[in-house]
Order: C-alpha cells, then structure tokens, then sequence
C-alpha cells in the first residue's frame, strides 16, 4: 500500500503535544505539577464563560449556528467591520489548515520564519506548496528579508506577531512597509495571538484598520490566550469580505462547537478579566527578566505570554530534569527554551526548580 | 486579485445549513417551532455528559489532549481495537475534510453516490480530485453499480450506510462483496453516523471486525446523531495503524475540543441512553409510515432518524409553507423533503402541518 498516500504527507510529522499534567503526575510520582509550557492564562477564564457554557447544556443535541451569527455580529461591532469580514474557527489552528486550501497550489511559495508557529510550514506543505524559509534576525522576523524573499511565485506570507516562540514582535509600521511592497496578489496573514498581552506601543493593537487598504491582509486572533479558553478551540479571522467568502467555502459547516461560540461571546463581555491577565503577565515577565539576570541567562525581550531563554545546557535535558521536579516548560531546540509566564507562585517555583537544575 | 485563489475553488459552494431556531421564530412571528430538519436527536443526551461538562469547567484555560488519550482508549476497549487505529475528529465532517487531505491527488477519481453527504463531493473538488457519481437505485446505494465504476484512477469510495438523506441501507454482504473485488489500493469509506438506528438485521454493527482482512476498510462514526451531541463535534475514525498515523499527519493538533472529549466519554457509558433514542425513533418511524401511507405518500424504508419522502409537491414550497407553521424540515429536491424522527408529539404537529399544507 505504498503509493496510496498523498505524496506531500511524506515530509510531515504529526504535530507533538506536550503531555497532559495527569500524565506527567502518574509517570514521575509527582503531586504537584505545574505547567508552563503551553502558553495557557494561569488565571485560567473568566466566570462569565463558565456561566455562558452552564446556561447552554440543554441544547448539546442541537448542531451548533454555522454562521457563529452571534460571535460574528460582537466581533464585528467592537472592531468596526462588516459581520461579513469576520470568520471565526476552531482555534486559529483550524484557520492556518484552511488557508492553505484556499490559497495554496502546487509549487506557490510561501514565505515564513525559522523559528516560528509550526503549523505554517506543515499547512504549505501538505498543500505542495514551497516553505521558503527567512531566519529570524535577534529572535524576530525579519521583514526585509521577507520582503525580498518574495518571488513571482510567492502567494503567502505569514508573519506571527508577536512570535511565537520567541515572544518578539515587528512594529506596525514594519508590517505596512512591506503590505506597501508587495503585490496585492501576495497575501500578507499576520497572525496575532499573543496581541493583549503586547506592552509596547509601536504595535497596532487595531490593526484590522489596515484591511480597507490591503485587501491582501489576513488577521488571525484568538480566544485561547489572553482570554483563557484554549480548551474551547475558538479564534477568529478578519479578512476582506471576498476572502472570508472563499473561506466559507472550504471550510468545515458546524467548524465552531456550540460551547465555544457561547463561551467566546461571554469571553468578549469581560474586559476586567483580560486586563487581570495582562496586568498579572507583565509582573510575571519582569520578575523573570530580573531572576534570568541574575542568574546570566540571555533572552528575547517579549511581548507575550512567553520567554524564549537561553539556559546554556541542552534544552531538551533541562525540561527532562524540570519535568522530574514537577515544572513542564517547552524545550525549542540547542539550549533554548520556552517557558510561560504562570501565576507569581508558579513563577517563582520554576526559577528555584531552574536554579536547582542548573 | 482574480487568479489569487485556487481554482478548485471555483466550482465550490458554502454549505447552507438551516436556520437557528432563533431566526424563524424571529422571522415569522412565532411563539412555538419545531426542528426536524437536523437529524438531531430529540431526546437531548445523556444526563451524564451535562455532568461531566459541568465538572470539566475549572480547566477551560488548558489545551485540549491532542492525542484525545482518554477517549480514544475507551473507543479502541468498546471495539476490541489497538488504540492506534482508533482517531477521534470534530465531528466526521473534520475526517471528511482530512480523508480527501490524505488521500486526493489531483486527478484521482473519488466514487460516490447521488444522493449522499454532500460533503464528500465538497472536499473531492476541493482537493482536485474528480468526483464520479453513480446515482442511487431505489434511492440505496448501488453497490454493484459503484464496483463497475472503479478505474486505476479510482482512489476512494465512499458509502454513507445507512445513507443520508434517504434514510436507505445496503447489507453489510454487499459491502465485503465491494471490499473482495476491489483492489486493495482504492479506500472503501464506511460513513455509519446513523449506525445506532439500524432495525434491519442484515447490517452488521461491528463492521470493525472487517479492519483485520480489508486494511483498505475506513469506519467513520459519530456522537452527533444517537449520542446526542451534535453541538459538541465530535466523531471517531476505526482505520489500520498505517492510515491512522497518516491522518495524524495532517489532522489540527487539537482537533477535539476539552468538553467535546469529556462528553463522548461520559456519552458512552450510558447504553440506556442510547436504547431509550433508538425506541423512540422506531416508534416515530412507525407512526409516519402509517401516516404518510394513509395520505398517499410514498417514501424510503429509513434505517436511520429520518425519512425522505415524496410530497407530490414542490419541496420548497413545502418546506416554506411548513416553515410558516413553525415546522423546519429539509427540503432535498423535487418533490422530495427529509423529516427527521422527532417526540411523539413533535411528529403529530409536523403530520398535523403537512396535512393543512398539502
């Protein structure tokens, strides 16, 4: 049965999740574990989404509104755009895969960076599409260089902003320098998960103002970071009417579970939560800068809810040796890892078990 | 910005589901609207999904199990499978999308029915390949008919047994006949989301025991009909160890949802659950048949929640007129509507509207 796959899966690997906290507890004898390594709001979601998803239970046997008509309209109405320019799905994820099928052939080009979020390059290439790959320069992307990678051939763009897992971020102006260069044939996705938690203020957090000018802007945004449901897989897209309609066409029908788009909608009423987030984040990144300093170790000035650090032994030793002291943070590769920010407490028990490790 | 999409695209349209019952009782001014346009199941689902939901609402911050340990575990234990063979989705609609992603080359012919799951057709085209539909025999799939149609191009076939929307099923005897004739390089796809409402005898329910001899065999199934939980999204795929590891490849890492997973966890334990549905649904089934012969209608022996039926008029005007009764059924074409199996009283209205609209 050898030639019955898709010739593109050969490059693919499936996708390797870190494990479950329950795993991690039953596999090292561990009772308490705490995990930094998936970017999650260690407060975890405000109460209204809970309330949301109780008063939703007895319609679980319902489909769920394919048009997400509700979490469309709010959308819409706080970013100022046409219900038909929003399209949410489930988690961003769900928009990376979608994208490719709708922009992607055989031998289009499709610039990224190295490091970035993964799920780019394995979309591109499942589609036969050609990663054309910029290194990132001092952990962030590389606009120019981009910007020169571009070719007769290129469709896409992707640039994650700020970048996961580096936690850096381009200023706005950098983005509309290059949506300036390009051809408006070259769709320009900037995906920004990590926006609610930016600190800087060269980084247009109403960037979906851009899109009247650059019918070639995609924007990706979600509800798993900042707004703590990650286990309810919602993000949404905004996009130019034409491109949310050929979205709509390759798209799954019911792609937005139910709970989610009730949680999302609950989600957005809070902005209490999200500044307690922000506001908790911010303390979190700079008493880890001060404790990196402290102990010698160089980082990436974020903008996240992350720290891409250089612990200068083997990355992959050191989350093994963290994992046995019950702190699960993300290995990336030499002697970088990443490591959410978590609750003060859960901050300073990573720094003493890194301390310890080290 | 003509020629930026793929142009597989073309030829796509959106799917139109129907309206939230929300919008037409909005619509047209109604205090009382039933749904049988849906399949859903009308009975809701199980008291211990809404309980397990209710204990999973302090984790919502947390990723998804990507790998859907738990469930899948308890699928592969049911159904006396490895857990590698078994792969749960959003929904089957996801692994209708991620078959075609695993397996449609451009050019590669995909056999299918007319009429059947419109999306197996949707995600052929999406992917390039070609669709060739062999019309259904006394509204059944025929499966003699979709064996002849087999070239080296063939790469697929898909069976939606019992089938949607006509409600039809072929013998699981046809089906291996299909299997032992075929080569073992063209993929036979088992689409049994309506499985758990077979009356007939001649359909075999543990069609997984085929796995073994016909690796070519993949078994779709869902939690959205029966179950349930078509809010939730959440289907399972039985397939070989090799195709499963593929799909892997390109599925979204977190494709099922937290709540979704704990659902059909706790939607499995419950068997009475299930029995009381599938009483239901004969007793509503029998009650129709004796109503439309009474009227003169002609109609499909369903083995599933629903019926497909001739309404010796236009189906959407019909489906208009009932509409304005507050009865939401599917209009399907011609002459032919779908009613899906409601409460014992929810088919007497609809029976009731009918007769006034005919």
């Amino acid at each position: 049965m050898n030639l019955m796959y898709r010739k593109e899966l050969e490059d693919l690997v499936p996708y390797k999740p870190g494990k479950p906290i329950e795993y991690v507890m039953k596999e090292f004898n561990l009772t308490n574990v705490i995990k930094l390594a998936s970017n999650e709001n260690p407060l975890g979601c405000s109460k209204k989404v809970k309330d949301a998803i109780q008063n939703a239970l007895d319609n679980l046997h319902i489909y769920p509104d394919g048009n997400s008509t509700d979490l469309r309209s709010e959308l819409a109405k706080k970013f100022n755009l046409s219900p038909s320019q929003v399209i949410p799905s489930s988690g961003s994820d769900e928009m990376v895969d979608i994208l490719a099928k709708v922009f992607v052939n055989h031998g289009d080009e499709v610039i990224m960076a190295d490091l970035t979020f993964p799920r780019y390059i394995a979309t591109t290439k499942m589609m036969g599409g050609v990663p054309v790959i910029v290194p990132l320069k001092d952990f962030t992307h590389d606009i120019k260089g981009m910007q020169n990678a571009v070719t007769e051939k290129t469709k896409m763009i992707w640039i994650c902003n700020p970048n996961n897992p580096t936690g850096t971020m381009v200023p706005t102006s950098e983005i509309i320098e290059l949506l300036e260069n390009v051809s408006k044939d070259v769709i320009v996705v900037l995906d920004e998960a990590y926006r609610e938690y930016v600190t800087r203020d060269d980084y247009m957090l109403d960037s979906e103002k851009l899109l009247e000018k650059y019918p070639n802007l995609i924007i990706l945004r979600t509800f798993s970071k900042a707004y703590g449901i990650a286990a309810l897989r919602v993000g949404y897209t905004l996009a130019s009417e034409e491109i949310v309609s050929n979205i709509n066409k390759v798209r799954g029908p019911f792609n937005v579970n139910s709970l989610a788009q009730v949680g999302a909608l609950a989600a957005l009423e809070d902005e209490d939560f999200l500044k307690e987030s922000y506001d908790l984040n911010k303390l979190g990144k700079e008493y880890l800068y001060k404790e990196f300093d402290s102990m010698g170790l160089k980082y990436a000035l974020s903008e996240t809810n992350h720290i891409f650090v250089d612990v200068k032994k083997d990355a992959f030793e050191v989350f093994d040796a963290l994992q046995r002291k019950g702190v699960i943070i993300r290995p990336i590769m030499s002697t970088f890892i990443r490591v959410s920010m978590g609750t003060m407490e859960e901050n300073k028990i990573f720094i003493d078990a890194l301390k310890d490790v080290l």
